[in-house]
């Protein structure tokens, strides 16, 4: 409904109800560029500086970002619509950004939540938009063969990078603080960037370091980032699908074994239990195993799904892959031959989990 | 944040007004998995199945339409989570989709005003997707040469044609209506698909028609579909930019023009004076011209946006064109020599118009 405009003859006709629902549809629509618009801010470094100096002039920060200013503009008032950002009056407190004085952005109510729940939106609207777009192709069983879709895997080592920081850490951190001995090679599973490897090594400078990914484009990466990092002697990268591994000379030392947004990719069932199976043999001597990830939730969506869950959840039946309960996760251990020590459960995204494995 | 999971210890220390922000940028992430799953509900068939039916079984309507199972559910969960559609278990009217029980998916409470909009959405979340994704690469100046973004021209074409009959044909039928002449002629200026040229000769057996678009594709659709529609011997299709057009003999005798949803291209105003100048020129014996396009709304968006302006001016910013408002546009006959004798106003999208002008 075009509140305020004219043309509205219908109008007198049109119900309390009818102009709540075309509110309710209005809303789904704005969030859905203002969803867009979340990945856009963090990219450009907006979130940061509002989050950091409590205000900021959109036409002034585009031009010494050098961005378009319009476009900069546009992406202020989409997160507005939502609430946010607000606009005020320069030296004034004038809520409106209507007028031509001069108006600042500020956060509004909603932005402390968006500002941690950040890399989940770039995770949807940056690196997994090409799926969710492609939907109705992707869909149709005709197409489902070879690689049928696409994201942005670049995208989506930027978006974990900061998903774990801002979610998984704190877990982590405990988990590995609670380890009762000390290692000399910890090998990461699905290490995508290595930044988890450049981590440990750093705060474990007697310990070595081996990432495996199934990607050779995150392991190019892994490798600069490592020898930025300064660990680029004590850590290696090999190629290699962590479901399937055979035994390797330099897998044997292994005290330490971790894995962090991938642990779905080894189900179904049958397949994970014989892939963690594998993992006693391939790692003789590993005495932990950090397994960390998101599970799915319980029952459709019923109204009140938490961030992230519906995204990850419709992606991956996109995807063709199947997403286990925490139920589930639980239930394969003692017939893989882990012992489930201890599990740390993150509040977001809902149903994730540290798992200690012994 | 998972209501109802477990991992909660934090939950006490949560405020109730945290709580909100969570619920409601919860609410934004989920609106913007149920914008794409909207487009691909419309374009697998589900929302008009809905509609008629009032009902249908997931799994059965994958089958039917050789859609995969799981994906074509997820797509319902998206609906549901933000009320477009709900379930209920078969034989009974239990509106929870947990438990084993058959389900069957239902209109929800914003059934009706998204079926309404469902155009507006594909507009977005097919069409124009690669732009809003590609959005941080595209605001910055040094990616802003050649052609710095990328549309789906084929999606655009099939949402405009729904955006055209849900809005614009009553307002055009209106001004069809009207016209106090007979025309031989008529000129449809950046026809697209040309539906609209093949509607009005349908309505006009003794009239011939001529379709100008810049895309060539376009042309070629247009061809094929007017050969289709049986009124492939009275229509041709030339390409040209029509805001640039020179003079031609087959233009003399166009006695009506019609411009629907590109009329922001003539902008900025100096060239859009220009170009309507010229139209006169080159379509001397013109004597209707309806012009139906959307305008800006007034001011930075404020809450209460209504459907489709932000995403159609946030698109438009990104694509570096200027979107002029209804003032705007009124302000520019007079110069550009052409008499608006009547105005029909759209209630959606916001803020569109169909001008008649002699
Ligand atoms: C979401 S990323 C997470 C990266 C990293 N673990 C982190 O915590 O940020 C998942 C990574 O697992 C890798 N991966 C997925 N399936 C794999 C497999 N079967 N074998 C090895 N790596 C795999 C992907 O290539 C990607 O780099
Ligand atoms: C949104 S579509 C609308 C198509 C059609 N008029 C309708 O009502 O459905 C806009 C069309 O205008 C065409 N167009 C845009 N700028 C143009 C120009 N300068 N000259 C000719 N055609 C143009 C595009 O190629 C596209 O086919």
């Amino acid at each position: 409904m075009s509140a305020g405009a004219p043309g509205t003859q219908d109008r007198a006709n049109t119900s309390g109800a009818q102009r709540q629902q075309a509110a309710d549809v209005a809303r789904i629509f704005n969030s859905a560029v203002a969803a867009w618009s979340i990945a856009a801010a963090w990219e450009i470094g907006a979130l940061d500086e509002l989050r950091e100096k409590g205000r900021l002039d959109a036409p002034e920060f585009a031009e010494r970002h050098d961005l378009d200013v319009p476009s900069t503009e546009a992406v202020f008032t989409a997160l507005a619509t939502v609430d946010i950002v607000r606009y005020e009056r320069s030296g004034g407190n004038d809520n409106d950004a209507g007028g031509d004085g001069m108006c600042e952005v500020l956060p509004g109510p909603a932005f402390e939540e968006t500002y941690r729940t950040k890399a989940l939106f770039h995770w949807l609207c940056r690196g997994s938009a090409p799926l969710f777009t492609a939907m109705p192709d992707v869909m149709r069983n005709a197409n489902r063969t070879g690689r049928f879709y696409r994201r942005d895997a670049e995208a989506i080592s930027r978006a974990c990078a900061d998903i774990d920081a801002q979610f998984f850490q704190p877990a982590f951190r405990g988990a590995m603080d609670a380890l009762d001995f000390d290692f000399s090679l910890v090998v990461d599973l699905g290490c995508g960037g290595g930044g988890r490897l450049t981590q440990i090594l750093r705060r474990h400078p007697q310990a070595r370091g081996l990432g495996i990914d199934i990607a050779p484009a995150a392991l190019d990466l892994a490798r600069g980032d490592a020898a930025d990092a300064g660990v680029g002697d004590r850590v290696s990268f090999v190629h290699g699908d962590v479901r399937d591994l055979a035994p390797r000379p330099e897998f044997e030392d292994a005290e330490l074994l971790t894995c962090f947004m991938m642990g779905h990719d080894f189900w179904p069932r049958a397949d994970c239990v014989a892939s963690l199976r594998r993992l006693r043999d391939v790692f003789p001597r590993a005495r932990r195993f950090l397994l960390g990830d998101t599970a799915r939730t319980q029952g459709p969506g019923r109204g009140a799904m938490p961030v992230f869950s519906l995204g990850y959840e419709v992606g991956h039946a996109l995807m063709g892959a199947c997403i286990p309960s925490l139920d589930e996760w639980r239930d394969v251990f003692p017939e893989a031959g882990w012992e489930l020590r201890r599990t740390h459960l993150l509040d977001t995204p809902a149903e994730s989990f540290v798992f200690e494995l012994g």
